[in-house]
């Protein structure tokens, strides 16, 4: 009979999320008011039968939600929305109405893709029509679950040295859906999950999803702080740890060798996964050394994620993982329950494209262009050095900016540049908590020439001095 | 204080889900044996400290998952795995390692995709130079998030008769996308998921990821016996039902417009709503009209889903949706957080397609092309009258064919047809308990000509009459 227990005490945990769900739900709708006072734990884990460690719980999981406030030896009390979840909500909703016909007249700081006016596109017209000649239909047929063999093996040599292996490559529809299917097949309900703080929206929904307990920890000039790192994963069974390895987005932070190195041994001893998203470690402008935790991975924690669209073409959608042994049968059935397979044709066109040399080359082209714009950018932000204060990554596609000395906020400054003609990202779509983002806002240089950043940067000086 | 009560009943269900996880890793480990009497009722809730129900319901969802036999007036039996679940993982596995080479080798009946030698290959090419010529750089940038304009519009004149309007259409990366993402925007951790039985286990493998509770309605000839599904959501919130309208996979069902308009009745009555795959509607042989529930859906209640791989080019991925005003917003941030947006080099190439006629003049020689092999494999199947019987579905892509007077279960026959360089595609995978699937099998004829029909059944025959 022994072996039929189990341990029910952990749906305690689903408790305390559908207790602070209802209280969330109270406040979206009003019925609690900003400022209002949440019961005692006493009272309400009375109310509710539950121990007070469910309701203590419930209202850590509001606070650090943006939902609640703690008072040392006062309480707790309710927050409203407005000022935390609803920012994102709105800002998306702002940025969808604009269509890609109106973007083309806003000076574009807020663009992650790289610039179009560069790419050789007859080169890649020419790519594509061998392909078609040389395939047929085979090009535009469905390819084997792990992508088309030709790309893998590219990949494989000209990436990483032949070390891999073809057959460890998946080919993904750019690293969003890397991190989509990585997250089906790696994470379950209450899993526990870190991100850095700040971090890619994008991933956090993805979490979200899997109704993940997300942690953030805070970035230092070297990469995450790892000692907060520790402490967490002392205490909690970690499942897996999200990050960018070169130019974080937003922060633009790249992770010193020593702290990849530790980081990968955490992985071990905790027994957790690294999902590294290399995302933009092409455009290294210093000089340093790429070294993906991925390649000094002995341990098989990594999952490797990188995308060809953020670098190459964004309309594109191509990118690819390796994953740890242990993943990599149900990372395959993921992607094939997520979209079956990439688009072929395309897969097939980057190949030739890579083994062609033009790969190379477009890559050498962009850092010479970026690199002048990174200085630029630089440069001329010190125009605004009253206002702001920011890091200079040293590669990579933007910066990431903190108002000082000024009352505006990124959202009162993301609305007042959007009437005059420029866009920007504002600091609140990288926490958990929008709130803790305000300070901050994204300025990349990918979409935008000298002349614009130049006018961009005066437009928003102007806005900063008028207050 | 009243309005902080909230109703934790509810998490029993996660009791329940949980009790029924650890018995079937002890059935999987092999901690308790096949046949071997699990606990009574009473014990096992008084070990666990939970109320009887809670047994009651981990006992009977062990049941519906192949898990465990109730036996009248003695009690709960297990059920080893290898009968039940393993049965998909490892046919799952034998498939995967076919390799696209291998795969030529093969007479393939298990082939969902268009046949590619009807396809006009050199105007394709054509198209996708016009795109390139004509937009240049914008042919590979992002879209808008609801994909191409320029497809969208196209797809609500040539399909839709302007109806829709374009701006309520969603480009996907294919139906697959469709489901997944639609499922990220509806459906929660517990909510009660409704699909035909069998059914598409693409869908299947998706609704479990949302940790949904997925019950299974056995299919009529007209569609799913709409008189369980009220009995069910009298006693249940039904969240979703899926189906797919014409010719369903596997069985070639098509609804009637009676059950179509009670179905989307119901809808309203028990506030759910519908996903319609339509999945293969274009092949229709016997005449029928041809009326989507999209189309009649006069209280918004249907979440549309088509796809254009199937039909069109199984390689370039592309399909999209249509959305209840409700869920508008929510299905497009999914989309973004999924995989950003759909290729859009080949969402050109489409519309272009679509706008100079020649998507309707390729469905006519697609239609002319496979119903002459409709034809030919109906016929020839009864070849085979001794141990098979089947429907015939009027349309689409395949034949589901039930194994009878034969020992041969669909998994012995798989396997022997395999060694024979015949694929079939086994029931087992279109139900939650691959048991209930082990005297069907599925036929496709997108793959194969009359002479490979021929020889591919003469093969199964003598396969058949051996035993």
């Amino acid at each position: 009979m022994d072996k039929y227990f189990v341990d029910l005490e952990n749906i305690d945990i689903a408790k305390y999320i559908k207790i602070a769900q209802h209280i969330k739900k109270l406040i979206d709708d009003n019925l609690i008011e900003d400022g209002e006072k949440l019961p005692s734990i006493r009272n309400l884990s009375k109310l509710l039968k539950v121990n007070n460690v469910t309701i203590v719980s419930a209202y850590k999981k509001l606070e650090s939600e943006g939902y609640a406030i703690q008072k040392v030896g006062s309480g707790t009390y309710a927050k409203r929305k407005e000022i935390a979840v609803n920012l994102k909500k709105r800002y998306g909703e702002v940025v969808r109405k604009i269509s890609s016909e109106e973007m083309k007249k806003y000076i574009d700081f807020s663009g992650e893709a790289a610039c179009s006016d560069v790419f050789p596109i007859s080169s890649f017209k020419d790519v594509i029509n061998k392909v078609l000649d040389r395939d047929g239909m085979e090009a535009l047929a469905y390819q084997e679950a792990l992508g088309y063999e030709g790309l893998r093996k590219s990949i494989d040599e000209f990436f990483w040295d032949n070390k891999i292996g073809k057959d460890n490559i998946l080919i993904v529809s750019g690293a969003q859906q890397g991190i989509d299917i990585a997250s089906k097949a790696l994470i379950n309900v209450n899993d526990n999950v870190v991100v850095e703080k700040p971090t890619y929206g994008g991933a956090l929904t993805v979490f979200k999803w899997r109704r993940s307990n997300i942690y953030e920890i805070e970035l230092e000039k070297d990469g995450m702080d790892l000692n907060k790192l520790e402490k967490l994963a002392k205490k909690n069974k970690i499942r897996c740890v999200y990050i960018m390895s070169y130019f974080q987005n937003p922060t633009g932070i790249s992770y010193s060798i020593e702290k990849k190195r530790r980081l990968l041994n955490m992985a071990e001893i905790y027994d957790f996964y690294i999902i590294e998203d290399d995302y933009l470690s092409e455009l290294i402008y210093n000089n340093n050394e790429y070294v993906s935790f991925k390649s000094i991975d002995y341990n098989d924690r990594v999952i490797y994620i990188k995308s060809f669209s953020k670098i190459f073409l964004p309309g594109i959608r191509l990118g690819y993982m390796i994953c740890p042994k242990i993943f990599k049968e149900s990372i395959q059935n993921s992607k094939v329950n997520t979209d079956i397979a990439t688009s072929s044709l395309m897969q097939r066109a980057l190949d030739l494209y890579i083994k062609e040399g033009m790969w190379k080359e477009y890559i050498n082209v962009l850092n010479k262009v970026y690199k002048d714009r990174y200085m630029f950018m630089k440069e001329y932000l010190f125009q605004l050095k009253e206002y702001i204060e920011f890091y200079s990554p040293g590669g990579g596609l933007h910066f990431y900016i903190k108002l000082k000395g000024t009352k505006v906020n990124c959202m009162n400054l993301f609305y007042r540049c959007k009437r005059e003609g420029v866009l920007i990202t504002p600091g609140i779509i990288f926490y958990k908590n929008p709130e803790e983002g305000l300070n901050y806002f994204r300025m990349g240089f990918s979409q935008v020439g000298e002349e614009e950043i130049k006018k961009g940067i005066d437009i928003i000086k102007h806005i900063l001095e008028k207050d």
